[in-house]
């Protein structure tokens, strides 16, 4: 169903595709955990673009491409390629596509991905494109959801913090709609989710609420997704200082909140989320980064074909 | 006959090595396209050492190493490594050369591959030494004119663009006399082909012609080696922009040249060769980018004795 | 003996650990010597996190794991790390260990090693962390001693240089206890070895003797293991440039030494070992980096309890 395609953005899978790619990474998760030799991918290349440095993704590809049996060839900086000599990046994939069998880029321009998509006769997955998509970030979010709750439907989620620039939230917010989930948008006033993406998810079929008020959602919720506010959204230094200490998550607040509620962040944090819920039994970030590399070696192994 | 070997520059080969070069290249072209699993330099570590970054040749000998199912270690900027400490290049290769089973090398001092091929034991391949010497590009290059005119003698082929400080085009003019043919040189008059290289090429019988007439030169060849004409070479800007423009290649170009014009270039191209070609069924750039990592795979083979 | 286990400093071996780690390199070594492919670690992720660069012992750790079968995942430089995202040290090695089964780390920051192994699950080595402890250094340096002397005990060594800030001679004189040596310790007077050092050999049971002496020590010493007097830690210029040559090694210096001297150095040397001495078969310092791959192999292979 996936073989030869690329992975550009998230609106473009189906629940089909969704489960399939979900189905498949537990299969691989499965066969890492029971130490299996897996060689679905011998003797292909896979090639690691990160125009924009990324180490967490890089490395959870690499390690992903690896533990298939493939082998890798890695771009780890901007500054030691040749689009620093001027050339097109449309020039870069196609010589790249000579030496590779599936190509994984990060890249600091949006749109950039479908460019380069659109000039590799390989698949080619979407690692980020500047503030566009990052479709294998929501990816592992809903895998990690589905094996921390066990299925992915019926949940109240709440999404926390900057949820106008953070492109994790708007990706993860279209899956929840496809699986029927209540959301609950938590943010500063500035921050606030953008309204034409509240209008499509409700358009979807999603109920949703807003609000600024942390305690109250997060009683009533079954998951949060933490992401962080960064001072740099702030023209006002008060402000952001004011509105820092509400959207950190500590054990105080997990105790206030609904029993057993499932916490997510991306990654990296710095200190929206305090280091005394790491050993709380619902702190799921860890294991969310760690799934990360079964959802890559489920594309990587569909796209290719090898599965 | 080239098992154990150095590979420093494009004078140290026979037309016997050469022939064995793209026979072996062609093998493994042909394994690869069939996605053969190749293992015939398994358990074999090879270092890629970039003193100076060069992203395109780098992946494309990583790419050749994996592909044989040899291992990589990998620097890919001098700015990492132990040279900033002081150390001599000499001493760099030593230690390396306990680690790995072939060195490649590329560095930006002229003359650095031979040093650096006297103190390893191991088979050295010179990926391009400051101003000096690219074997691997002229290897690529003749490779490339053997697969799109299916011989490689009897061509007249026109080296466009700056002949005086290209490394590629002197390299390769160096094999075009070992094959017979007719070689047009066109360039603005400061950026002429240096006399004593014509000088040689004569003298080993090679039929050539200087012009800076562009439209007349492709009137009449077989195949168009293009360059770049860089700014920094001019000290009058006025004279670059003036110049600039005569030997941009573009579709209309390619109209007025001799039916079936083989257009290449080494890449990366900026403006020189507009993008409108890029469809011409005789543009080559890209499968002669692709056909380096043949070439590679059949130094390394070749090298090591495996083949 | 030692699966699962972490390597963070020399203090943790005992004399049965350092013979098992010794006869596990041997092991390797001649694996590798005789061409063997080895798959002893095929299917396991080692990941190469040096957040300092240090080419030498990135590639020598690089080339131990692939020779291994194992595959590698790599950070080659801080600058392209989540650490510049203000993650903690603790969440990077959290996220690193759900992709990989062995991590190796070099880290500007003393104590950062002990910090990195409590938070990997999976077994940690240490390969520098400031001016704290670089074991696998030490072991590499016994392991030549072995090898060059055919046993570890019974040598006179001499220690040459700076014997204050050099990491390497405190780890490694700390090992030369365990195999009762007499060690002798040169340096010019403000670059003497720790005191608390000196004691704590002593109370070893080691005999130690102290002086600035170059010529009478390496005349009754059957090692000398050399390093660099760094003009940086001088204030007086004039000092530097007097004591400096004192402490140089050439073949003038050797022929006035025992015969037979064994002459190590960590590298990268600069001029404190003249290249004169190079062909001088007891100049041990190439084969002593070459056998840090067969250690690193070893801990490797030790720690993953595959051998």
């Amino acid at each position: 169903m996936l073989k030869g395609k690329d992975i550009i953005n998230t609106a473009q899978f189906s629940r089909k595709e969704l489960d399939l790619i979900m189905n498949t990474a537990a299969h691989y998760e499965q066969r890492v955990r029971r130490q299996k030799v897996i060689k679905d991918m011998e003797g292909k290349i896979v090639a690691c673009l990160f125009f924009e440095p990324s180490t967490r993704t890089r490395l959870s590809f690499e390690s992903a491409a690896n533990r298939l049996g493939a082998r890798v060839i890695s771009v780890a900086s901007a500054a030691s390629s040749s689009v620093a000599k001027g050339e097109s990046l449309a020039d870069t994939i196609r010589t790249v596509d000579g030496y590779a069998d599936v190509i994984v880029m990060r890249h600091p321009e949006t749109g950039s991905a479908q460019i380069a998509a659109d000039h590799a006769l390989h698949p080619f997955i979407n690692a980020g494109d500047g503030s566009g998509q990052h479709p294998t970030q929501a990816l592992l979010d809903i895998y990690t959801i589905r094996k921390e709750k066990g299925v992915l439907e019926g949940h109240t989620v709440t999404f926390l913090g900057d949820l106008k620039y953070g492109r994790t939230v708007h990706s993860l917010g279209y899956f929840m709609t496809l699986y029927k989930n209540k959301m609950i948008f938590v943010s500063p006033k500035s921050l606030r989710m953008p309204e034409d993406l509240t209008a499509d998810f409700r358009s979807r079929g999603a109920e949703i609420e807003e609000t600024d008020n942390v305690t109250e959602a997060l009683s009533k919720s079954d998951i949060v997704y933490v992401t962080r506010i960064q001072r740099e959204r702030f023209t006002d230094a008060a402000e952001y200082e004011k509105l820092k200490g509400s959207y950190i998550i500590d054990r105080n607040t997990i105790n206030k909140a609904k029993k057993g509620i499932t916490v997510l962040h991306p990654l990296p944090r710095v200190d929206e989320i305090s280091t005394d819920v790491d050993d709380y039994e619902g702190a799921a970030y860890f294991r969310q980064a760690h799934n990360g590399m079964y959802i890559r070696m489920a594309l990587l192994a569909l796209l290719s074909g090898v599965v």
